[in-house]
């Protein structure tokens, strides 16, 4: 459709000096996500996978586990004032015998804050929502080199192509334990982008990730560990710091947390048993 | 209450070698915002300043407009397995008078989307919701200096504490056009940063902010631009990026936009008649 950016005119302003010429700028659409015809959420993201938006979102919020699930995803009929499809609503259809959730809001309140919604209540919402298991223990089958995520940011920097142009959107990214890259998106929203190539994933019958690892390039929230569990993927790296609930989150569920992976360097903030990590002493 | 960060012991790799240490992180734990009794919002928040946030959301969502709109705000008394008040629930109580929303999600998305969820239609609502216009013409009272402008992001840095020592907080702060400091809040989201902002800025009577700038940490999206223009701030500066649709609505609203905001170096997006701008050549 080709959104992903628009160009506008800016003043620059350098040391005093001011010209005007044409920028790129990343797009930033409403995006409204339908379930059987019901309004269930609006999100604020870069046009383009759409349809990959939606289905993720939905495997975030434990609706859809696998693409026998959907049964159809299509953009509605919304119409601006000289008649044409907006490209910004989509209605997700289940597949016969998938139980539609409840959506209304304070539905959604309940049971995602059972005692006094402390953040335990949203750990254990999420523990008790996923449909997989990470595999926890030290007999995990999963191991990743810390050498191979050292060099996932240069490769995911690499990827990104719109990001060079604007400045502003986040990446997600899916490697394998090698180091390739599997997938990449990138959206005004680093939520989207996680819930694109989730999407997608689901839509190739990728579900669960047990073998990838999910590389963003901000900061690890709660918001986004939350979506690698609920895909069955073992190890989330983040170039920035990661948020208190979200270590706690990644303890509880057997979640890899890697942060501030910059260089060589990187704080491992849980399951690190999947690192093959080895003594400083060894090292020097 | 002393949550606004937490430790946790964290793996540190640094070219190979491995050791153990505290880590401080950014505190994160959802808070709900209930209006009269009723769920209306969860965010996800650092904690603090939670009246505040939630005053400042309702501004946001053209609710509150002054502090005589507002008759209280209190914790619920939410509780966690030991019984103590989780701090997570507020509720806001209007005065007498002031319209309480239909809060149904189906109803939200159906006011702000009238013509099929375009960007067009999210305009639209914005600009009829808001309660001030920004003076947008030529003889705009409020002025400011590139100069003043370039000194922001420096005196931003020096005034967030948290960050440096978690690398995970979003800031904003309100300037006066002279660049003097006037309030500054932290969050691990951006918007909540803004919220806590303006919804102190309520709670003390100075809405609308019509001689503020509001500057944030990262980039400059749509929520962002909406929140500066319902608080009446006339302008919105970035360290990074804006989007196409936070330009759309700077330039519609009248909205002074920035980003890039960096060194002596900056991108003007709208609103460019309250910069005291001088052409390139006068300035060699």
């Amino acid at each position: 459709m080709g959104r992903v950016t628009e160009r506008r005119n800016v003043i620059r302003i350098r040391d005093g000096a001011v010209s005007t010429r044409p920028d790129t700028l990343v797009a930033e659409e409403p995006l409204e996500i339908r379930l059987g015809g019901k309004p269930l959420a609006i999100t604020m993201r870069t046009p383009g996978d759409d349809f990959a938006l939606a289905a993720g979102f939905l495997v975030s919020e434990g609706v859809l586990a696998s693409a026998e699930d959907l049964a159809n995803i299509v953009y509605c009929a919304g119409a601006t004032d000289d008649g044409g499809n907006t490209y910004n609503i989509v209605d997700v259809r289940l597949a016969d015998g998938v139980p539609v959730p409840d959506i209304t809001l304070e539905r959604n309140v309940y049971t995602t804050s059972s005692c006094g919604l402390c953040g335990k209540a949203s750990l254990d919402a999420v523990r008790t929502q996923a449909r997989w298991a990470l595999d926890a223990g030290p007999e995990s089958a999963f191991r990743i080199e810390p050498a191979t995520l050292a060099a996932l940011p240069d490769r995911l920097r690499a990827a990104q192509r719109v990001f060079e142009r604007t400045g502003g959107l986040h990446a997600a990214a899916l490697f394998r334990a090698d180091g390739e890259l599997l997938d990449i998106r990138e959206d005004v929203g680093r939520h989207n982008a996680v819930d694109k190539i989730v999407g997608r994933a689901l839509q190739q019958g990728l579900l669960p990730l047990s073998s990838a690892v999910l590389m963003v390039s901000g900061r690890a929230s709660f918001e986004l560990a939350q979506k690698a569990v609920m895909a069955g993927i073992p190890v989330l790296a983040a170039v920035s710091a990661p948020s208190s609930l979200a270590v706690d989150l990644a303890a509880e569920t057997g979640l890899t947390l890697v942060g501030f992976l910059r260089g060589s360097s990187m704080n491992v903030y849980a399951g690190e048993h999947r690192l093959a990590l080895r003594p400083a002493a060894a090292t020097g």
